[in-house]
Order: structure tokens, then sequence, then C-alpha cells
């Protein structure tokens, strides 16, 4: 049996040029020097709730039982926005309700929802522009501690969801669209590996993007030449287009929200 | 009780692309295994003292008691330049002695500084140019594991102060400057809310910055339109101006040092 | 006596805007949550090999005994190379094996080499594309709670080299060249310190790079006067141009290959 250590993940877009993160991770040791602090992602667009939604679903269930995931993107900060505290079987969420979590959510079936409001556990003076460090980060450092989710509030019936783009299906069509893109420049599209076979079956198909066809799905990057494309399912399970060696985005001049269709031939 | 466990603050200009900040992780975790590491920030523009100085100013107290705060923003590293230890009543300071300190420490009243110079906690072969993992990392190590200050060298009556701009008062106008521009393009000053609440009083003020006008302090950035600008108290307790969902230094084509007036309407 | 803690180093191109080093080290810390993890560099230029192999060569000496090396630069991932684990005396290193540990392991006597094969520690579904989360990973928490290396695989004899760029050695010439730049713009040379001294010996010399002349070795930056080129060795040992003060990239015009000769005089 490993010893049990708590564990609280950190989600921002924060970046790491100025010391937010820091601070924050100062906030909460002072409160549990014993905490595991794992820096999930703090590069997120700036304020694109979206985009941390996505990093979120693709990275929670990898992490250990009992993971406090803490997700500070919040364009709203200092606004009437919830502050929220989420309970899962296997894990804690605290973020903004703004949508942010709605996505790992929709995955894992919610045991409790807590508004956070008890002041007792925030930092004084309350800044009404870094929540992340003067109530997000406290009440995760207390929750580690083992402090109980009804010490932080009253309880909360839903959370706020993401208007996420679907993949649209036709007869013969399915259409998704890029949704994220990561350093090396593969384009990951909103279809999932589930919804690409479900839809595709036992019939041929194209993948149409940019202008470019392609008619397989590699199982390695290996499969085609150097700087040709391919499509493939994702470390995260969605249809990725890649070019093998290079950055699809530059290569296939690529942002997101660009079209991706999927046709039966 | 929180069981103590003994923390080391980083703040560099040695940004993440090099091994630069991970050799002097392992240096000290080299000395001491159980020590917490946190990363304020590595992204100090490189060898900008001052803005090393700001970020310390506003970080420190958020960490935990005893914290050992270790900062390594050092132009003159290899030359005749003191390297230094600084206590105060919560916290130690290492660092090199060149004003990187003294903001911190204005607020803050030392009650101990070592020059250190006890070659016996260096690193062999000393390198001419990356004191932080031959000197500065080992002795916060050494520090960390309860060693005393007195054996790393002997007293100092005086630390290196920094000429900051401080704001300058006049009958009625208070005219500070830009100090600071975080991640989002928020533009912080110089002048902190304690100097414009004494100063402002029960006046009204317009605060005058790259051509506009702003008539009132906003307590959160909802309080304007989007694209809006406002004037805010930055969570670290200076006056800030920001562009709601913008960014103020693309939005007001400001940079670092650019002038700020209060002036009494 | 310290406590003994395992330590496991990351060395990878995943930069840090995603989600890949955070669940990397979920995947760590869920098999081991007492191991210590220290982020050597994450910014490698994507699948430059040759660059985490010499950032590791400068670095892993420096890490506690025992530390576990894991490298993730993996251009062949999902192809046929092989994933190996390399025990020395002090550490432990595991990486593809596409030359990565070469650098290091030229200087450090290998005592055994494993290929990673043994399934039971992988995680399931292994995705093609990311090793790093789903076999690296794994196997590094495994290892570091004291897991004997032969349940990993079966023995290799021998890992694969790199081809590096080795300085020319001519009659009155030492010809090498620019493999590394840091964030500061320092140009990092393939001399190392001992090539260079052994060359030189007791002859006056010339170093001679991008048309510029420095006939003396400094010690520090400031030997020179500002905006001024220097040649001085490295903190890791090898031959380094600066220019005090400035970035000597930009300044001299100088990319990773520019050639450098070192002549008698």
């Amino acid at each position: 049996m490993p010893e049990k250590i708590p564990c609280i993940s950190l989600l921002t877009d924060f970046g790491l040029q100025d010391n937010f993160v820091g601070v924050m991770k100062a906030v909460i040791l002072k409160i549990n020097p014993r905490v595991r602090i794992i820096d999930l992602c703090h590069q997120v667009r700036p304020q694109d709730i979206l985009e941390a939604a996505f990093l979120l679903k693709g990275s929670f269930r990898f992490f250990p039982r009992g993971t406090v995931h803490l997700v500070v993107v919040d364009p709203g900060v200092g606004s009437k926005r919830k502050s929220i505290l989420v309970k899962t079987k296997d894990f804690y969420f605290i973020a903004p309700d703004n949508g942010v979590l709605s996505l790992a959510l929709a995955d894992e079936p919610i045991q409790k929802i807590i508004e956070i409001t008890n002041e007792k556990y925030f930092l004084k003076p309350l800044s009404p522009t870094f929540h992340g460090r003067d109530i997000f980060a406290p009440v995760a450092g207390y929750l580690s501690l083992g402090k109980s989710m009804d010490a932080f509030g009253k309880r909360l019936n839903a959370i706020r969801k993401l208007d996420l783009a679907m993949p649209r299906r036709m007869k013969d069509k399915l259409i998704g669209e890029v949704i994220y893109i990561d350093r090396f420049g593969n384009l990951i599209t909103n279809i999932h590996k589930d919804q690409f076979r479900d839809f595709v079956a036992n019939s041929h198909f194209k993948i149409c993007i940019a202008g470019k066809e392609l008619r397989k799905l590699s199982r390695s990057y290996q499969e085609v030449g150097v700087n040709k494309p391919l499509a493939i399912f994702s470390s995260f399970g969605n249809l990725e287009i890649s070019v093998r060696e290079a950055n699809a985005r530059k290569f296939l001049s690529v942002d997101k929200g660009m079209p991706i269709q999927i046709v039966k031939t």
C-alpha cells in the first residue's frame, strides 16, 4: 500500500512569466505542507474556458484517487459568478462556475456540489482580481487537509455547462472541427474515436481538411513519409491530423475552428 | 499542527528553456531531500533586478513561515559583488547583494545579514558564471537542514538598495509610472493603494495615462464594458490599469516606464 | 543521514503549453506518491535528440544518488525503436533507444541495459503516440518503488549512439562548432575545456568565430566592457562565447552549427 499523500493539480491560464502560480502554491503549502502539487498546465490561452475544459477532460483520470483538481481560468473574476467545489467518486474539483468543469464532468457522475461562500477559509483582504490566490488556493489547501466539503458553503444542484461544438452527423458525412493545437502543431479535433468508429463502421471513408484528403487512419507517425499528413487517434482519444516530423498547423495553415469532414465513400 | 517541512522558493531570470533551474533543484535536493521547492518565477527579464525585486516584494509574505527565499538575478556573477544571506522575523533570503532584496526588506525588519564566504558549502570546482548552482543552491540546501547562519560567513551591517522610481507628489498631482506588465497585459504602476488614498483623500480625481482619462476606481474588471479601460488596485496592492477582456499593453500601446498621473479635480 | 527519498528527473521536448508533462507526473505519482519529481527541462527543441543528449550530459551528475533520469525526446514513437532502462553505478536512465542517453553514458560506465517490453507495467490502452505517459512514466514509477530492473524486460548488450559532431584537431587548429544556445544567447560549443587546454598547452592562441577574434579566456563576464565579446568556460565545462550584458546569438548573428576555430599563434 502506498502511503496516503494528498494531491492537488493546478490548471490555469496564468502562464509562468508572473508570480501568480508561485504565490498560489505558497498559499496552499502554508495551509498543508504535506500536499503534493502537480502543474497540469498554466499556458491555457488567456480566458479560454473551452481550452481548459478540454485539457481537464483528457487529464483528470490519470491522477491519484482523491486528487483535488483546481482550475482557475476565470474571465469573470470579481463578478457574480459562483465559485464551486464538486465531488465525484474519485476526485474533487474546484473552479469558477463558468463551465470549465463541464466537459470532464460529462463523463464522471457528480456526487455533490458546494457553492464556496464561507469567508472563514478565504485570504483577507480578498482581492477582487485574484481569487486563485485568495479563495481557490486556500479552499484546496483546507480540503486536502481533510476538511469536510460542507464547511465551505451550501449545496448547489447543478453546474454551468459549456456549449461545446459537437460534431454534426449527417447521412454520409460527419463534420467536426479543430478544437486544440498542441506544441508540435498537431491538430486535435472534437471527433472522438468512438464517434468516428460508430459513424464509419465498415465503410470506406475519406477525411477532408484544408484541401487534403486522407483515406486511412495511421497507427503511428512513421506509417507515412516525412512531411506527409496523416490521421491518427490522439493519445487522449480524439481524431488528430499530423504531419510526420513537421508542424501540421504551419504545414497545412490551419488554426483552431477549421472544419474537418469524414465522408463515407 | 502541520508537520514541519522546510521550504525554499526560487526566483530567477533563468527561464525554463535550459537546464539551469533543474540543476539548481538537483543540488538542493541532494543536500536536503525533504525540502519543498516552490518556483516563484523564472521568467524575470534577463538581468532585470528591479523586476525581480518587485515580484519578491509582492510575494514573499504568502509563503510558509521559515521559507528560504532564493533569488538569482545576477548580472554581476563572477565579479566582486557579495553574496548575502538575510534573516527577518519570518523568513530567510539568499541572493547576490545587488539590491534585489531591497524592496521586500524595506517592509520587513532585518534581524541579521551574513556575507556568504565559507567555501566549505560551495560546489567545487566553483564556476565563475553559475553561482546559482555552485553557491546559492547549496547554501539554501544546508540552511534548510538547520545549519546556523553564522556557518556561512561573517556579519554585514547593510545590504545594497535599489534606486526605485518612487512616485512624485505635487500639490495637485501624483506622478508615477508603469513598472511591471503581467501576462494578461495589465499595467502595474509604482503607486501603492495607500499612497493613492492618502493623496486623493476625499477629492475628485482623474487618472491620466496614454491619452486616456479615468475618473473612478473599479472594484472588478466587470464594472466597465468589454474593451474599455479601467483603474483598479492590483491583487498585490498597486494601482493597475487594465482593459476588460483585452490586453492593456497592446490596447493602449504602453510599455514599462510609461508615466501615469493622478490629478485632483 | 538524510532520509532516503526516491527521485525522478524529467527531460522532454513536450514544452509546458500542453498537458503532457502534467499527465506524466500524475501517472508517476499514482504509482509512487512518495517520489520527488524534478523538471530538468521540457523545452528541448521538438525532436532534437542531440540537444537533449547535451543537456543530460551536463546535468545528470548533480542529482541525488539513485535518481531515475527519464528522457522523452522521441521522434520514433510508435515505430520499432526500443525503449531502454540503463543502470550505472549511481543512476538509472529510461529513454527511447535513439541515442539520447549516449553522451551522458560516454562518461559513465554502464552496468546493465534492459529493453523495456513487459506490458504488465504499461498503461492500457497503449497509445501509439504518447509512450511518455503509457510506458516511460509508469516504468519510472515502478522502478522508483524498488521494482527489480529485470522485471521490465530482457537484457541488451548495447545502446544506440549519436554521431556527435566532435571537434577536429589539426596541427595548428582546433575546429569545433556551436551546439547549444542558452536563454541569455550564450553560444556553447562542442569544445570541452580539457580538449582546449590539451590543444593549446602553453601556446598563444586566437579564437575565431563569426569574424571576431578573441585572444584570451575570461574568468568572468566582467573582464570585458559592456557589449564586448568574450570566451569563457561555461558552467558545464564547454568553451562558451558570450557578449557582456547582451545576447551573443543576436549580437554576433550566430546560430547552432556555426564553426569556431582555435588557432595557435
